[in-house]
């Protein structure tokens, strides 16, 4: 059989099955990665599929909306789910395995378990959606038991997320290499995101704001400025020149790391978060 | 090779090493029967040791005091850690690996992840013994982790924890099987306990005074009684009689629940925590 034929993508909903597939891959002496998603994807989903094509032998990927990762005021239920799409995007791209669980068999009557990882979980996303790290942490270590893969992917436009996963899997010895890959941008700057869609576009212009004043940033800092606050001053500026873009937070931190810093040296991360129209947005920029 | 010449103990002190003997075992489709201990083994533990045995192809055990499920006021630093004799006992009974981490390996610099089951794990030891559960559930998901088993084997003695046990297991999707196994006891009816030996020869004569609750609970059930508050009062006085026995409660369920029952029909189980001296014990029984 010719290399270039794809295989057929396999869609599975049930735990058993699914961890039996994974096993069986194993068995045979191939690897797997893993794309956990909450499906709608875009090309930033598509990139972490050709990563794990790229070091494994075999692909595999889940789409779950998670509901216990949304706030009581969120977009669970508005949340696209484009599933044959999704899955059509999935079987061009590589992807051999797809898990679809029901809400039913991951969270049964009489469900109870949540993961706290500490302080890595604590600001910024932490702080504006209480609840929902605890929510990512447990879903993820779920699908982890269910998808036992050898890798999985991870986008660091949730750079927290990335945070909080690496910290979880290795507080709990998971057996996992947890990788991380870069954010995938529109032309324009924006960083794709399924919840881009929601965007009118009026705020779509105004979003832009976020990439940009990421980018400033860096150039700052290029140009010689060291002082965190002073950077972060002239991000804000450019923010509210948008006009009508509420920033939630701009953090500069240590890269790696949730711990802000007053003097840039050494990799840092810049991240933010605001909300443009109803639309909630995050980006960040590592430098250095 | 004889059947009967016992295999060698191999103890494995890092958690990739341990990992991979697990895994080669069932490279070769062999099973393995976890047996996850604080050391300070006895007959209870052992017969944890024989029923992996009995059920599986290879058995595992590990040894490790778990620092984050005593409280600040509890036994951590004079828990009795014989670890040669341990070694020797586990060695006789078969058991092929055991599994004595570094606390330094398990909870390293930055540490931050917890597990909270839920309801199971809020009355009782819970009430009493604030962050035992969390403590025990992390500890137990991490022990999973790096012993990768078929099977593990709790002891029924410690009722609560298995109830904690198998709710993070069914919830995280662990694929493993936990397996419940009987409450040991001295001749005296005494549980066996690593705790026993805290217990003065007067002490150990009142600490009677909790088996023997439960056989006058049992004994007044299968004579009719069907009111657990009366059940309750008439242990209750038993163990007041005994004299410096200090209960923190007498709890009766129903079966594989922390749900306490007003009139008793259908399984429940009897659980029972004193204070006997500085001692603290717990016992159990299941009855109908």
């Amino acid at each position: 059989m010719p290399a270039a034929v794809p295989r057929s993508l396999q869609v599975i909903n049930g735990v058993e099955a699914m961890r039996t597939a994974i096993r069986d891959v194993q068995r045979g002496g191939e690897t797997v990665g893993f794309v956990p998603t909450m499906g709608a994807l875009h090309e930033g989903h598509l990139s972490l599929i050709d990563a794990a094509a790229a070091e494994c032998d075999r692909v595999a990927a889940s789409i779950f909306v998670n509901p216990t990762q949304f706030g009581p005021n969120e977009d669970f239920t508005k949340y696209p789910r484009p599933l044959e799409r999704d899955l059509d995007l999935l079987r061009e791209r590589g992807c051999e395995f797809v898990f679809v669980p029901e809400a039913a068999e991951m969270y049964p009557a009489g469900y109870g378990t949540s993961i706290d990882v500490g302080a890595v979980a604590v600001p910024w996303e932490g702080a504006a959606r209480p609840g929902h790290f605890s929510g990512v942490a447990t879903v993820v270590l779920k699908l982890f038991e269910c998808v036992p893969a050898d890798r999985a992917y991870f986008g660091r436009k949730d750079y927290q997320q990335t945070l909080v996963v690496k910290r979880m899997a290795a507080d709990l010895n998971l057996p996992v290499d947890v990788r991380v890959c870069a954010i995938i941008r529109d032309a324009d700057g924006l960083a794709l995101s399924s919840r881009n869609v929601y965007l009118s576009p009026d705020e779509r212009r105004r979003a832009l704001s976020l990439s940009q004043s990421l980018r400033l940033a860096e150039e700052l800092i290029s140009g010689g400025e060291r002082d965190a606050l002073m950077v972060r001053e002239r991000m804000l500026a450019h923010l509210a020149a948008a006009g009508d873009v509420n920033v939630e937070y701009v953090a500069i931190v240590r890269d790696e790391t949730v711990d802000e810093v007053a003097t840039i040296s050494g990799p840092i991360t810049i991240a933010v978060a605001a909300k443009v129209g109803t639309t909630r947005l995050i980006d960040n920029l590592r430098i250095g």
